[in-house]
This record gives C-alpha cells, structure tokens and sequence, in this order.
C-alpha cells in the first residue's frame, strides 16, 4: 500500500509556512522582512535560527531596488546559484559565481588564498549596487569587506551566510560590526550554508511565492 | 588593515575537521563511517547532530561498491548533485537529476504530485545497484519507498536527508522503519538538506579528502 502523504506543492508550502508562523518568534523583526525569516526557517527546518537571525535596516529594500535596476548577484559558491529561484528573477539578470573557473584556481595559488576568496576578487566589479550572497566560505565574506575597505564599490546588499568551524562566527562577526554601510543579512554562529543563503535572495525577488 | 583569517583551503580543512572530532560523540558509529559523521557535521555548522544520524549497517561498504562499479548517483534536486564533488567519483560515473527537464513536469502534473516525485519516478532505471540521494524533497522519499514496495529495482544505498516541517520526519521514520533491506544513511527530525545528502556521497567518494 502506498504510503500516504501530501503530494501537492503548494499545500506543501502552505503547510509549511503555517507552521513556521505558528513556532517562530517574528517579534524582533520590521514587517517587511518577514518573508525572509520564513523562507530561511524554511530552508533549514529550525525556527530557532531567528536567535541568530540579524537583518540590518534597509536591508529588504536594498535587495528589492537591486534586483529593480537589474543589477548582478554574486554567489560564492555554485550551490548558492543553484539554489536561486531563477524565474523569480529579471529574466536577464545576471547571476554570477566565478569558484569554478580556471582562472579562479590560479589566483587562488597566487594569492594563497581560497577559490572563493579568489573568486570574489575576480568579480568585485560586478557586485557594484546587486547583491553579494555569501553561503559557504567565510574567506568569501572576509575578502569582499577587505575589497570594499579597500575602495571596491560596495554591493546594495550583503547575504552573508557562511557555515562552518573556522571563520564562520568571525566573519559574520566582521559583517555585523562594521558592514561599510552596507546592509545585511547574517546568521550568527556557525550555522548557515548556501540553501539559507539562497533562500534570502528568493524572499527578496518572490515573497513566499514558488 | 586586512581581517586576519586562515586562508589556506587544506589547514581551513584540517583545523575544520579537527574541531569536530574533539566535539563530537562518535560512540554510536562503527569506525568505518567516521568520515561520513564529520563531513554531515561539517556540512551543518552543528555537532549536535549526531543525535539525529543514522548509518544502517553496511551502508558505506554499498555505496563504496555502488562507485566502484560505475553505478548511476540519482538526486532529488540540483542543488544536491551541486554539491557532489565530481572529481572524487570514476570519471565518467553518471551523477542525474531529473527535477528541472520538461517531461518531468509534465509527469508530475499527470501524477498530481512533486516535481522532485516525478523525476524520481522517471529515473527509477537508472538508480539499481546505485546511489539515490535525498537532500530536499520528502516526497522523493516517499516516492522512492513506493516505487520499491512496487517492484522498481533498489538502489544499493539511499541518502535520505529531507528537510523542513511538511513530510521531513515522516518519511526519514519510514525509511528506518521499512528500507526494503536497503542500507541507509539519514538524519531523523526537521533537520536535513542538499550540504549535508552531498557530504555524506563526497565522504564515501573520499573520505575526508578534498
């Protein structure tokens, strides 16, 4: 006998969000950002990450005016892009990530650096007014405040998520305690990864749409 | 003046994989499938989830024969075999994901169901003696069971690391309950995702090798 469950995706998702605003404690954050707690609730299937959960103001707006003016979005991995709703999007909007190119792995040697880092490095004239996604490398994140300290124009919006045990808390840490004036999305601790990252890009251009 | 961060790739590792040994419980896995702990955890950002994680017996000796003999690796989603590293697996090894082609959405209309279902259905071929990874959809899961039950040929080994608050639990607790004699590798509860169904092939496919 098959098994019984839900088939429907978007009774799923309603489902889903329904539950998330049943357990999660919205109380901390503007209206406006909402859909972007959800959607990252969603994406990891714990409500408690709203305790790390830090959306900087202007933040929503900053992501809604790049994605406008079809400014670029820069990932530092390939599972961020993937997981990047495409047809939420302008449908000629850029949606760059550079981590794999040849060119990348020779900078990274050169620079003794990570290809994420060296990637981004590649890619700092593109972010310029979009949005930076970090989900991975917290190299990424470290190396995109360096290039704007440094006099890179800096991108509209910063989602900086990277997980992980070395770096992770401390360049979100960065992020938070000096941003360049940039607004942000972060996850404090070590917990993030490129389908939370993502899923904030996807809450800016689509809401809690599909 | 630059953040001072660790930027050399293999100490990021070491020192990464390091921390987690010295944090995690691993007296509830057979010394074999260490290197599976450490990548999921790696994966996550959170050692507290070795609460969650199950290795059926024998399961990392079926995926490591299921590479050996070139069988097909079958994804839910793109975002998993995204995070697969592709050159620690037999070059020419198939690693497939049906959810984004047209037929599959075709079928999953027909079927009143997912499009991550559908494909799953539509590559039930291909994963005998192989690989089926779940990093997403409950509903793959289930799926997969059914079409088991059914009489669809088994893969060698099922991933089965679904996430989130609609179908998560129950279909990791009936692929526990009843794997058709299938080894396993899962995470109980809400937890779960692409990183983390990617981590435990790429710690098959290398250990803890980058």
């Amino acid at each position: 006998m098959p098994y019984s469950y839900i088939r429907d995706p978007a009774e799923i998702y309603r489902q889903s969000f329904e539950t998330i605003c049943n357990e999660a404690d919205f109380s901390k954050f503007a209206e406006g950002s909402h859909d972007i707690v959800v959607r990252l609730i969603h994406a990891c299937g714990m409500v408690d990450i709203v305790d790390n959960l830090e959306i900087s103001d202007g933040a929503v707006e900053a992501g809604c005016e790049a994605l406008k003016r079809n400014r670029p979005i820069v990932c530092d991995v390939d599972m961020v892009r993937q997981g990047i709703i495409r047809r939420l999007l302008p449908p000629d909007l850029p949606v760059l990530c550079g981590v794999s190119d040849e060119e990348t792995a020779i900078l990274a040697r050169q620079n003794e650096t990570t290809r994420s880092a060296a990637a981004f490095e590649r890619l700092s004239g593109d972010w310029a007014g979009g949005i930076a996604v970090i989900g991975n490398a917290p190299t990424a994140l470290f190396h995109l405040l360096d290039l704007i300290e440094d006099g890179a124009e800096p991108p509209a919006l910063i989602v900086g998520i990277p997980v992980g045990f070395v770096g992770a808390v401390e360049s979100k840490d960065a992020l938070v305690q000096n941003s360049h004036n940039v607004p942000y999305i972060t996850v404090r601790g070590r917990r993030g990864g490129s389908a939370m990252a993502a899923a904030a890009v996807n809450a800016i251009a689509g809401g809690l749409g599909a």
